[in-house]
């Protein structure tokens, strides 16, 4: 039983909380100054002095003897069995492993699989992934906070076309006027994050920033940290992943996280992140999203967090939860769109990040030598202005006074100019990020299809070769029938969003090219009325 | 008597007209394919083979035996007296010289400075010119047709402090708000250069640009050659350059000038040099002007020319022709003047270069990486577009098609920004190119008012030694202050034409610079109304 592994889990991280032991430092952190952190670098190997500590600290020590506060999710320890030191994350995992293992029954041909040679498996698990989409770290005992599929290395689709007796799918999907749609909500879901706020834990000792998260449903403030929404991303990433491209936080950043303008980034973009996943017809109705934004108090958060860290129904089993209520499709169609979606989703990646290779270029441009240059012209006008009041010529002071009205608004746009970028090319490029990061998780998605359709093409070899039985078949077909569906309508929900949001901010962004070329126009007339009129 | 001389030199002339020798060559000429002309290197020794050809040209034969055409300004055409062959410009040169030398009477200080050691010699002749503006090749035996200052080195300014029985001037000075002024005429004469025109000699062979000239005056047109205008141009320094500024014609060209832009160009500089010209009260009234632009036909011009060039009152002695109805000025505000002066056209003569160092800057980026870069933006977008379109989603058209026209009206943009300098910064550019040609004439001048201020210092000394008579230190005196006007009236001159150039093309470069911007708000937000509205 699943839930025999979880008390085991829980148990060992309990029993470390107790015990000092060694940890694997997985990314560089620099410590704050005043602060009693601990700077680290990657594979460094430091000793945990303190777990208790809590917050989403522990304490260590480094080998020069030295102690101090590291974020938790920075290290990875080892729990120490006999010999050699395991990572916990890759114990779990391994349970888990086991688990699936386990709970199939003797006539499931994957566990025959699985006890294949390891050089057959590797094959096997391969033959799922494409190659540039592979997490190597997933088959080397290293599996990090940061593996964005967390639940696939358990989750080939077989998983789910071959899964018995399962329950009707709750999410709908109906025909719509572009084909497939999900059941969209009536009204839909909005979330402002707000008002960011230092708080402090352990006496004044840890500082960090909290979000003011508040839904259209409630209207009802919830505070959050950025490690509550990545605790969210995690768990929506290993719940969707498979169906649904869940785009990764902004970045995290450990230096400077209290500067201002980092802040008002960083929620700018966790505001963006969360209307898209408010704005979501299966996210928004999720469990864990309503958690995250409805919780009543601590309590009522940490009980919601074990019961979704618990949810079973991950990876590739998401697709048993959608019903398409639509007569089955043929393999050549569902290979068809796979491949359309494949070869679209690729070609818009490209050309997103093209422009945003534009933009950042424009951005340094408009940043760097074009207002360093309206100041050099700036300069010019001044500096001739200058001389000619020099020259004891009377009736001069209309020109001089002119030229140097002229030389200052050449200064006023290489300041408009160099600020332009913060007001329109900004919106553009954090527009185009989020789509990198959307489109950048639609070839996992995609695999995951393919992988499902080359095991229906399989089915006849498998049904003669005894690996599954005939009637296995038409439920496969069936199966990879629905999860067109879901990549159809998870499409056509993209393609809505995107029409949306690039019409919205390609008007955004002329608006403030016209306000641009008509303020320095404007600016340029006033300099102009200042000469005399000939 | 100088008539004499002058005789002698024509027949030289005549005597090479009618004979081959060889010849120097002073430019770099590349023959057009095609019109029998003969390719020349500067420094390259040829042999002149026909020098009745006419039209300005003279047939050649190089070393390696090829024959054809050759501009003759672009040779120096050797004598050949016993053993050594001399340029006849400097046997023209040198002529003069003794001729002046042996017309001062033996009481004359000059002359005995002049039979001094030839290192004294130089040293004198130095204490004319400041150092930047020396010419060196006047010392060298190689005075060329660019040399500037042609009748310089027979023209210190003692030659007119010390002149004995000078006429009247007639060209008149007087009081006005803002010192001493020129008297201007009362209506100005205006001059346009327009409608060039292929000519040709010599049964065609020989092609040139003819210029028509047309003088408000008269309103009849005249046509000009460039040789013409260059010819006017050594005329009008000869004569005025020691007063008046002689700013250089626009650069020779001889490749590509029949190429139409080139000829727009060379037009347009020779309509601002004549309007220049045209604009300065002496230099309109001057004969050889008149002449120019009023000959009324072949050998009327030829006539007129000879004339102009037999003219005597060149160099200094057109402070003889210049006459101040005002008090003497004592030697502290000649030499006040004279240094602010001074100060005030090198300091403007810095901004000028710096303004058009910056133009031209502004210019490249303008036509270079600034349009490139639009035209990268406009890529972005158009290619985002046809990505966009491929989706094979239902209602993608509208923003698709806007898309498409953003990126459009951003290579609109490209070409617009590109064409832009021709329109504005061109303008610009050539008034400060024709400033930086004035300035350039200023030090000359100034160095001419400061070696008669230093004379006039060195005034005593030289009664003393019994070089000059006691009388002659008051007329000196006098005369230095008659320059001083001279200097004051041409700076007002210089500073009033400043200050309604400057007034005028600012005003012109603010007026294109506004449309230009208005122009770009203006396509954006049409491009803008193709999306659909929120």
């Amino acid at each position: 039983m699943p839930t025999k592994y979880y008390i085991i889990y829980i148990q060992i991280v309990f029993f470390l909380h107790l015990r000092y032991g060694q940890a694997q430092v997985l990314y560089d952190f620099t410590a704050e100054p005043g602060n009693g952190e601990l700077t680290v670098k990657e594979g460094e190997t430091i000793t945990i002095t303190n777990q208790s500590i809590g917050g989403g600290w522990i304490e260590a020590r480094n080998s020069h003897g030295e102690t101090g506060l590291v974020p938790e999710e920075y290290v990875e320890v080892s729990v120490c069995v006999s010999q050699s030191c395991v990572p916990i994350s890759v114990c779990f995992l391994r349970s888990s492993w086991s688990l699936h293992s386990q709970t199939s029954n003797g006539n499931d041909p994957w566990t025959a699989w699985n006890s294949d040679t390891s050089k057959n498996l590797a094959s096997v698990r391969n033959s799922w992934m494409s190659t540039d989409q592979e997490h190597p770290q997933a088959y080397q005992g290293h599996v990090t906070y940061n593996c964005r599929f967390p639940g696939f290395s358990k989750s080939g689709p077989e998983l789910y076309l071959l899964a018995k007796m399962l329950p009707k799918g709750k999410e709908k999907i109906s025909m719509g006027e572009v084909g497939p749609v999900w059941l969209y909500p009536e009204v839909q879901m909005e979330c402002l994050v707000a008002d960011p706020k230092k708080g402090s834990k352990m006496y004044g000792l840890k500082s960090y920033i909290e979000y003011q998260v508040t839904p259209s449903t409630t209207n009802r403030p919830v505070n959050h940290r950025y490690k509550h929404f990545d605790w969210l991303y995690e768990r929506l990433l290993e719940k969707y992943g498979s169906a649904i491209p869940i785009p990764s936080l902004p970045d995290k950043q450990v230096t400077g996280r209290f500067d201002e303008d980092f802040i008002k980034l960083r929620m700018e973009r966790l505001q963006s992140w969360m209307s898209r996943m408010c704005r979501h017809p299966i996210v928004s109705n999720s469990e864990v999203l309503q958690l995250f934004l409805n919780h009543q108090d601590e309590k009522d958060w940490k009980l919601g967090k074990r019961k979704a860290e618990k949810d079973e129904t991950v990876g590739v089993m998401i697709f048993s939860q959608i019903e398409a209520e639509a007569p089955e499709l043929g393999l050549d169609e569902v290979e068809r769109k796979c491949e359309s979606f494949s070869r679209f989703t690729k070609a818009m990646d490209d050309k997103v990040k093209d422009l945003l290779a534009v933009g950042h270029d424009h951005w340094k441009r408009c940043t760097g030598p074009l207002p360093k240059q309206y100041q050099k012209i700036a300069k010019a006008f001044q500096n001739l202005s200058t001389v000619f009041s020099s020259s004891g010529y009377q009736g001069e002071s209309t020109l001089t006074d002119a030229l140097t009205a002229t030389g200052k608004t050449y200064e006023e746009i290489a300041t408009i100019i160099s600020e332009q970028p913060k007001k329109d090319l900004h919106f553009l490029v954090e527009t185009n990020l989020e789509y990198k990061g959307i489109l950048g998780c639609f070839p996992e998605t995609i695999t995951v299809h393919k992988a499902a359709i080359d095991k229906l093409k399989d089915a006849d070899k498998l049904v003669a070769t005894n690996k599954i039985s005939p009637h296995d078949k038409p439920v496969m077909a069936k199966r990879v029938s629905n999860m067109s569906y879901a990549l159809q309508a998870e499409m056509n929900h993209f393609h809505s969003n995107r029409i949306h949001d690039y019409n919205r901010v390609m008007q955004f962004y002329l608006e403030e090219q016209v306000k641009l070329y008509e303020t320095i126009a404007g600016k340029l007339r006033a300099a102009l009325q200042q000469y005399t009129t000939l």
